[in-house]
């Protein structure tokens, strides 16, 4: 039974959404300079590495992270492995055969192989969720959808595939480094920070082999 | 089985750290003036709220947070429930009755009842565990150790017990919130931050019952 950190680290160098602050991590106390201890701030977007997102980030009325219940983000989850696509349309979706009854699902593309390498710059051309595939898997009764980059939606095409997942009540968890993990069912233990009245929260994820 | 959330919300007007900054949670892109989606920042220290500490908060040569062994953060655990006591001493553990082959172990004292009433004014007179006290978790082979104030040692006597702790490799856990949870076994997940190179890192940490 083996465990996978499908989480980023989080670092000054990290891409980060074009137009969210760079990642800030400074030790304030130093040892060396005769501090009682080593300790560091961090200031960030609260949409940083891996991360989920709130209905209230796109939705006004929507429910704060700290509000997400615990059982839709942990428990048996399915990842599914499409390397070849662009877009995660409902007939990628269709033809995928993903198990019944699978609630949870995150998708492995292209993109975990920027994190395996490391590559630093923001990807404009990731692979996401289109309007229809999000429709899909809302319909089906999906409770959790996982990305490998750092949104679920398209770029410059945000609104729709968010829109619909949040609104279904789905909870969407963005920037995984899926790189090391093959397709197939796991046990996924994902635990945002509970932080109060936010849009979304940076968290740690890690998948447990069932 | 039931899932309890022992961690504490983050918000601005939580109690940290004196010398630490106050957390700053700031809406920067907002719905209702037009932007196209809710996008909050957070800045804080990384010892806020629920976190663990790595050796390096007190070891010039320790590790760093984000190479904690998931393993060691996750698994059985034993909350020991202490009402009664000021400091968890030698002497109060040698009498505790822990189950034989512990290796994680939480300490729910008068501590929690802080974070029940939300009081969040800063507490100089938390229950921790003295130097002794962490000499006997440490000889006793214990890989993780929680409290539910935001320090394992008692206020303006940092050092020792944490050096104890840090240099036997045991992962500290601080800033539990306690006050639902019996006495007895569970089992852990505490998922901190991923930070780069860092002293320490803001977790959530949920207990499963068994």
């Amino acid at each position: 039974m083996h465990t996978y950190d499908i989480s980023l680290t989080i670092s000054p160098d990290m891409p980060v959404w074009p137009g969210d602050p760079a990642v800030m991590l400074e030790r304030f106390e130093k040892m060396e300079n005769g501090g009682n201890a080593n300790v560091s701030r961090i200031a960030m977007s609260v949409h940083t590495g891996t991360h989920v997102d709130a209905p209230y980030h796109f939705i006004a009325s929507g429910k704060t992270v700290e509000h997400l219940s615990i059982i839709t983000l942990t428990g048996r989850a399915y990842v599914l492995h499409l390397p070849d696509v662009d877009r995660i349309t409902a007939a990628v979706l269709e033809k995928a055969d993903i198990p019944p009854r699978t609630r949870r699902i995150l998708f492995r593309t292209r993109n975990s192989e920027v994190w395996a390498r490391q590559e630093n710059d923001f990807k404009s051309n990731f692979v996401a969720i289109t309007a229809d595939g999000a429709q899909y898997l809302a319909d089906r009764g999906f409770k959790l959808v996982g990305v490998d980059y750092l949104s679920v939606a398209p770029f410059k095409e945000g609104k729709p595939t968010h829109e619909i997942l949040l609104n279904a009540g789905v909870v969407v968890l963005e920037g995984l480094n899926l790189s090391q993990v093959s397709q197939g069912r796991y046990t996924l233990y994902c635990l945002p920070l509970k932080l109060a009245n936010c849009d979304g929260a940076p968290a740690r994820a890690i998948l447990v082999g069932v």
